[in-house]
């Protein structure tokens, strides 16, 4: 996607050889209409499928899914980082940051995904692949399928995509980085 | 708006007197047309504003605050909760959590909102104002302005609106509680 490349490479900051910030439209400031054309563009990439539910973790993940979500007229659900102290009964996944190295816990109320979901997992960054292992492990407890993830930023010099796909699953991103380095930003393709 | 307290009469669960759980379209589960909806209806309320920023607060706030900053084609800036280790000089607030009875910080990078910016404030819940305080605080410390604040649901049984409507913000809530009881949701006219 070539548009989105072009901000990675604009406004994106490069912090490490493996982490580049994307706060100006993505994670802290949000484009909202770069995150339509983002959501057009999931829709396009997964148009053979029929899903009727996204999954996310909040909160970066939050505005693209529900832009995905409003195109295809299909609900959200998105994973809590802390359990609120009104949630009921739960599924739950244990994911690691890397960036932040440390673990923590993912959590999504019973009853909201349901045995024969159809699920899109949505999330705007794609690295290790703890957290999107985490989303997929609680749709695959509720008896649910993954049918797709789509991702806005891959770091494909990370082992998360590669895992996945090989696991059988269908993850589109729109812009896979190759390489971080100190005054470059390389895509795959 | 009618649509709106429908669906909390409809699917609101009631905790206590003072809370409600409205994870089925608003908090957890998001019904991404009924936010469009709710975006609609800022847009119209607003009408005879002219923004050129949206401020909100991670997570809840963010689809209403996207949707709406789509309709308006303009940016939307989301305070964290915790300050990532990437992020430079910031701004930040004290917030307390009456539903959680803790304090705790909220942040925005130095830089996203500069001085002469129109600030829209967007948010979920409207109770006792601790968050949005916290938010006009950030806005104003940067010498912006918060030339409105578009709330979801606000509880007009605890104090946060009058107290902000008597030092002259505009707000617009699209749904007012004026009571919880065991078995009813009451609201404002």
């Amino acid at each position: 996607m070539e548009i989105l490349k072009k901000r990675i490479i604009d406004e994106g900051i490069i912090i490490s050889d493996s982490i580049i910030k994307v706060d100006s439209f993505l994670n802290h400031k949000i484009d909202p209409l770069l995150m339509e054309e983002i959501a057009s563009e999931f829709c396009n990439r997964f148009s053979d499928k029929s899903f009727n539910k996204i999954v996310t973790v909040e909160s970066s993940g939050i505005a693209p899914a529900v832009l995905t979500g409003l195109k295809l007229k299909i609900p959200v659900i998105f994973a809590k980082k802390a359990k609120p102290s009104t949630m009921g009964s739960f599924l739950s996944a244990r994911v690691h940051s890397f960036t932040k190295d440390k673990d923590y816990n993912i959590f999504i109320s019973d009853g909201l995904i349901s045995k024969g979901d159809r699920v899109l997992i949505i999330d705007d960054f794609l690295a290790h692949g703890s957290a999107t292992r985490g989303l997929i492990s609680i749709v695959e407890q509720c008896g649910a399928k993954v049918d797709g993830i789509g991702i806005i930023i891959e770091k494909g010099f990370q082992n998360g995509g590669s895992i996945l796909r090989g696991l059988g699953y269908r993850i589109e991103s729109l812009a896979i980085i190759e390489k971080i380095s100190q005054n470059e930003i390389r895509f795959k393709d």
